[in-house]
Parts: C-alpha cells; structure tokens; sequence
C-alpha cells in the first residue's frame, strides 16, 4: 500500500509539474512559445508517461475524480481511495511547489493566475459558470469512459496509457479556453493554494464537476460493456 | 444491439464534440490558439480514443460512410447498417447541441459558421465546388481503406485505433482549408442543422461524396487484399 | 506481384497527396496555418497510416531509395526493385496531378514551387548545395536504418510502422529549411514534373543523394546487426 | 561489445542532429518555423526512433546521466559505463560537427548560441543558477524514472521507446525556456565544444545535475518497484 501511494504522489507531482509547468513557463513566449496545443501536449504526456512508469505499481490515476470513477465501475478497492486522493492531492501541491521555486528564478517573476482554473471573469476567455460546469462534467465523464474502456480486459493489451493520455490531450485542446482545463480536482487545488482568493473560491466546481462526470462514467460504461465477449 | 447504437451514439457524440468543438472554442484565439493543426490532432484523437473505449463494443465506426464503406466490404452486417447511421447522425446533433451550449456562454457569442463544412465562398479558403468534391471523395476513399487495412485480420493486433486516428488527422491537415474537412456525413449535418441556410443546401456534398469514395475503398481493398497471406 | 505494385502506387499517391498536399494547401496560411510542423506530421503519417494499411501486401516502401536500401540489405528480391521504382514514381506523379486538380480551384491560384525541393536559391532558407547534399545523405542514411532497425526480427513486433513514419516527420521538423526535405526521389520527380525548369534542372541531387545514403544504411546495418540474439 | 559503442555513437550522433538541428535550422524561422513545440517533439522523436533501431543492441542510452542511472540500478554492467560514455559524448560532437557543417551553408550564417544548454543570462529566459539546477535535477531524475518503468520487466512489451521519446518532449515542451533543456551531458558538451566560451564554463552544471538526477532515479525506483509481482 505504501509504495501505491508514494507511486501516487510521484505521479501527480509529475502531471502538475509537467502539465501547469508547461502552462506557466512555456506557452505564451512571443513567436517561439508552445501555444494551449503544446499545453494540451503535456498534460496528456504526463498521463502516458507515468501509465508506463507507475501503471504496474499503482493504476496511475494521478486524480481524485478518476480513483472514484474506478471505484463506482468496481475497478479500485474501496479502502484505497482516500489514501490515493490524498496522496494526489500533496503530489499535486508538491509539484506546484517545485514549480513556484523554478519559475520565480526569472527576473521580473510574476505569479498572476498560475496555471488555475476559473469561470467567469477567471476563464481564459470568460465563459461563464455554466458553460465551465457543462465542460468539467462532460470532459471528465468522457475522460473516465476512455480510461475505463482502454483497461477493458478485452481491450488491446499495453496500449491503454497511449489512448488514455492522448485523450486528456484532446480534452485539453478543446477546453483550455473555457476553464483552463481541469477534469482533476488535485491539479485544480495544487494552483489554487498558490494563487488563493478567487481560485480558492471557485474551487468548489473543480472537485463537484469532475466528480460528477467521473461517477456517471462508471456507472454508464457498467452498462456499456455489460456483453462484451471476454477474450478466451 | 441495443448497446452497440448506443456506443455509436456517445461515440459521434465525442467525435463531434472534440473536432468541431477544438475548432469552434480554440482554433483562433489570438497567439495562444491551436489553429488548424491543433484542430487535426483532434479530430483524430476523438477517432483514437473512441477506437479503444467502443471498439470492442461496436467496432468505433462514428461515421455513416465508414459503416457503408465497412458494409461493402463485408465487414459489417447488412441489418446494422442503418440504425448505425441513425446514431451517429443523433449523437452528432446532440454534440454540436452540448457544444453550442457550452460556446454560448462566452460574451459577445456569435455563432457564425459554427464549424459546418462548405464549398466556394463556404469553403475556408474559397475553393470551387470541384476541388471540394475531388478532395471529400479521395480523403474519404484513403480515410476507409486504412480502416479497412488496420483492421484486417493479417495487420498487427491492437494498433487500428492508433493508425485510424491519425489517419484522420493526416486528412484535416491537409483538407481543413479546402472544406474544412468532412469525410463524414455525421459531422457535416450536426453542423449544418444549426448553421442553417446555406449549409444546409450544401448538406448534400457532404453525404455524396464521403459514400462514395468509402464504396470505392471498400471494393478496391476486397482486390488489393485478395492474395495476403493469412496468420497462422 | 501485380497487387504488390499497385499497393506501392496508391501508397506512395498518398505519400505525394498527403505531405506535399500538406505543405502548399495548408502551411502557410496567415494565423490558423499549419506551419512547418504541421507539414513535418503529415509526411509522417502518410508513412505510418499506409504501413499498416499495405504494409502487409508490398512492405510499404513508397520510395525508391528505401527500395535500394532495403535491396542492399538482403530484405527484397531484386526482380522486385525496378517494378516498385516505377510503381512509386508513377503514383507519385498522379498524387501530383489530383493535388493540382484541387489547389487550381482556389481563386487567384498560383503554382509557384509547387512542394519542388532545391538547393541554392531554390532552398528554403538559401543553403548551398553542399549542405543540402549532405543533409540528404544524412538524412536518408539514418531514415533506412530506422526502417531497417524497426523490421529487423528482434524488435518489437507491429510497431515498425509508428517508429519509421515519426522518423520521417523528425526527418522534416529539421530540415525543410534546408532542401525542403526530400529523402525520396519519387516524391520530388512529382512535384519537379508540374513546376518545370529549375526543379528538373536540380532533380539529379534528389536521386543520387537519397539514394547513396540509403546503400550506406543497407551496408551499415548489416554489420552493426550481425551480433543481435535472435529470439527464438 | 564495439557493436554497442558504435550502436550508442551513431544513436547520439541522431539525437544532437535531429534534435540540436532541429533548434538551429527550423525553430525560429518566422510564420513557418517549429518553435519550442516543434524542437520539442524533434528531441523525442530522436529517442523514439533510436529505441526501434538500436535498443536490441546497446538498449539505446544515448546519454552519459541514462547510462549511470540504469547503471545504479542494476541494469547495466559497471565495465559498460565508461565506453558508452565516452561513444556518446563522441558521437554528440560528430552530430554537432555535422550540424555546423549543414548550418554554415546558408547565407550571413551565424553560430550565435548554437543549441547550448545554460543559466543565467544564457537561459532563453534568464532563469538563475538555482532554477536552472531544480529543473535539470528533477527533469532527469523523472526521465530516468520514467525509463526504468517503461523497461521493467513487468510492463507491457515493445512500447518502452513510445513513452521514453515522448517523455524527453514534455520534458523539452516545459523547461526549453529554462535551461534550453539538457538532462544529457553528451548533448550539452557537443554544443559547448563549438560555442566556446561561455558554454563551457557553464558545462559543469549540465553534467553534474542530470547525473544527480540520474542517482536518484536509479536509487528511488529500486525501492518503488520492489513489490511488483513479476508476470508468469
């Protein structure tokens, strides 16, 4: 168990790290910066990455709302999901933390909104709160399907970290301008300590709305994959 | 039954909502947008992710000339044909509702083009009726027999769903500016019925041509793989 | 034999469609345009979309210097070579033809360079024809070791055609602003058919550059091969 | 055991061209260029196709810090160290050798800061000494992490390349502003030999920080992954 949960924390260090580091250090450089493309990039990288490194220790959920939506589908014991979520949710911090030290070693370092994520006035281009929870639902409970699909035992084996980081990839490329992307309750509060005042206040949407979907998945893909034929 | 039509729904579903959703939210935000290469790694994403949640469920068509296209080549059941079209064409419209929805919610919304697909002054970079109807039928025909050859039973297990997927991105990179990319009746009409007006009257390039090149791909395939030899 | 050359033909009509398609539909196009790397993907995934649609009926060369490379290294038959040169040069050309066919409907269309690689003048960035020589040698030297590495029975079964086509989209993020990128001779005899003049004046570089460092790999990796396990 | 050298020479020597070249020739070529995504994904891809082509000879370190992590735990023999070392650090100045000579044929050519890796006012973004050594630690600690998972013996065969190549390019998609990303003394020590100066003095920091990283990596995941259950 212990080694599940340190997997955890390492793993989602590296998707805040790599995902909100991305965001905060590399995507608006003038001529040369990575764009929400190259952000959409990473954060699915992140995914694929640790599907690789920790998948055999821990499942690599990385996320509060995903650890539910498997337990909802049957897929992950009961008792592991409160160490899981809170070893997400210091990984998390820890990443944003290390991300902090980095990035205010430039001259002129401004903190602004991190890498959080907001609705109204806080969304990259102002969407309001419901097309923000629309979004989080939605993405999340597509997201989950895709996880709980990809590790189907019927589904092709080892290929399931590829789809399912590409897939938070493409949640990115759509949704980085309406709530700067979250389906992540972690990923959400690790910025949201750094930045305080409206993003702790908004916070609230980015654990309900992920949550949300995530249940709905895997109640929906119970459904879903009620006749599969399993391999022989 | 039931349960296949039912992945073919949520599975155009995403198709639509992914593809036409990067375009609509994302594609030109100023500096950070993802512009049309951001869009093409969408559209094919939706397709790779699909490929590995519904796959073993419905076989992840999302698309009614793949469905033909796969029926001509006697990889699909002449019966399931035409529910399979109804789905897609239903979670098409239902993911250009929910994207509606959530682009709603932005100030100043204006729906525009939304992301409907058109040829002459329609057409994003103005080309005539000819070269959209050349490009829909070729990209469709190439589109159909990747599929048919990712998934014959002599190519490697378990990699379709990757080739499929960036098969379409591949097409979108190339054919965003000529019709901003259908290949899919689906697609085109979920944006059409919102659109209205004169993306409805150009609806019919959109079924016509994508049939045809998948029926073409569909009886070429049959010859080009008569003589592989079989796995073991 | 016949549905091998024809496999090579419509393979390396897609190759021709695709890439060049890519760079003079869709790079530059102000703000939304898909850029270099956008271009350096698409080549790519013509690559690997066709390897796993023909790969199993002809191999997939869709280029006459990875033919010779392949030659010299004991992996086709040699009554094979020449009709496959002339399969992919013929479909090369015709992929040519229907990417007239469809950019000429653009109102005010202008052939210019078409997708012609050069040197002098004619490169990109200006380079002299020493560099794009060696670029070329280079390039095709390290593309037909990665075929041949990726083929070799020791390695990872069914993944050639992702490692093969991504070489090729790496190929091109570094050096179209060199030669354009060519590293096939097939691909530029299409495209210096249409623009005339100058690319068939400066043709010769793209045939006896790729095709010297193809024999190169062939001859290096015989040896650098000869002490790898066989598994068994 | 020349085999393996030559193999880890030729495997850098790609690693320097593509991805140094990649940053020299393409990145910064107004409209058109790749930028820091297209570098990024140049440096990946380097690693990607080195692991298909190579990996079943010397396993495809391609860097001094890979070789001593995989060395630290357990995975490669002690009397392999030094001369792969010493092929990569070889084969990275032939690959940047090979790059000047490409470069320099094009007009007004300028070395300027070639590709090298530094801090300081040498960071692209004027990151300071401390920054600089966080991000180099902890990127090559995760690279390394992410390599012993993906080649563990528990995880899913053949994909190992995927996830190590597309690690390097998140890893370069969030720290090229920081460092110009190194986490590979051989990279850093083939750019610093031609730009002189500046970039050797600073060259300290690019091997001693990826090889800290490195230690820690090979330490951290013996312990992480001292309970998998081995498969059957």
């Amino acid at each position: 168990m212990t080694r599940k949960v340190i997997a955890e924390f390492i793993g989602t260090f590296w998707l805040v790290l790599g995902g909100c580091g991305s965001t905060v250090l590399a995507a608006s450089i003038p001529d040369l910066g990575i764009g929400y493309i190259g952000v959409s990039l990473a954060f699915g990288l992140t995914v694929l990455t640790m599907a690789y490194t920790i998948g055999n220790i821990s499942g690599c959920h990385l996320n509060p709302a995903v650890t539910i939506g498997l337990w909802i589908a049957g897929r992950t014991k009961k008792r592991e999901v409160l160490p899981y979520i809170i070893a997400q949710v210091l990984g998390g911090i820890f990443g944003a933390m290390i991300l902090y030290l980095i990035a205010s070693g430039q001259p002129h370092f401004d903190l602004g909104n991190f890498a959080a994520n907001g609705y109204g006035e806080h969304s990259p281009g102002e969407y309001d709160i419901f097309s923000v929870l629309t979004t989080e639902v939605v993405m999340t409970f597509i997201f989950v399907l895709i996880i709980l699909g990809a590790t189907h035992s019927s589904a092709p084996k080892g290929l399931a970290g590829i789809s399912i980081g590409l897939g938070l990839t493409l949640i990115h490329l759509m949704s980085i301008p309406v709530s700067n992307t979250s389906v992540n309750p972690a990923r959400s509060t690790s910025q949201a300590v750094f930045v305080g005042g409206w993003a702790l206040e908004q916070l609230w949407m980015f654990w309900i709305a992920p949550i949300a979907g995530a249940i709905l998945a895997g109640i929906f893909y119970e459904y879903l994959s009620s006749e599969i034929e399993q391999p022989e």
